[in-house]
């Protein structure tokens, strides 16, 4: 595994409407936060960070995460429920944590990020490779 | 200035349609990365880089753009328009620059970034301040 950092950055910004009419809503990012963090000690996962932020700027998809780390692919993923993701999200941060780039396989993703990719974003280190020209 | 090196990510898998029907389509990515990069040289602007990117996985708001710097919030910028936005995409790259944590001020923001803001991810450094708790 590597061992260089991983954040797991957690949206409590985000605002899921609980009346069916938008007058009322809930911020369940706090919650979510702490859901995973308690997974991640659970599975005695070390070098993984979960870390709340005030707004990822993605507030149509509700909430949102993204998954970070030194030399590697930054993945943004809305559209996760804290009471039933908290687990995958725990098991999804230790395989990116131990990729090289951030990349995880395909058939590795759980359902919740092979639907919620917001956008991804390379590391500094990147250069497109000649086979993507 | 800032002395940190800022880079714009620019997506060259970006498809537009051209027919109407989705059948044929464009790739302007390049033509907009080349674009951005003769607007950064005309303005004499150093220390940013404009560097082509295979996916951003932003594939709906087509062109996708990235700015990126050392302990800044990134910022993913969508519905770019390779032949209107270049001059645009260069000045707003000035300011990320000059500013000290990637977070332009609204009224700074030319009309392409308030509309097209995809998603904003923290820098490393980031922590929450007791303000937005």
């Amino acid at each position: 595994m590597s061992s260089k950092r991983t954040t797991i950055f957690v949206c409590v910004s985000c605002k899921l409407a609980i009346d069916g009419h938008g007058n009322d809503f809930e911020k369940p990012g706090r919650e979510l936060a702490a859901a995973v963090d308690d997974h991640l000690r659970g599975a005695g996962a070390s070098g993984i960070e979960v870390r709340p932020v005030e707004c990822l700027s993605v507030c149509k998809r509700a909430c949102t995460i993204a998954f970070t780390g030194q030399n590697k692919w930054t993945y943004l993923i809305g559209g996760v429920d804290a009471k039933t993701h908290a687990d995958e999200i725990s098991v999804t941060a230790q395989r990116f944590a131990a990729s090289e780039d951030g990349i995880i396989p395909w058939k590795e993703r759980p359902l919740f990020f092979r639907k919620g990719v917001i956008a991804r974003v390379p590391p500094e280190t990147y250069r497109i490779t000649e086979k993507a020209e």
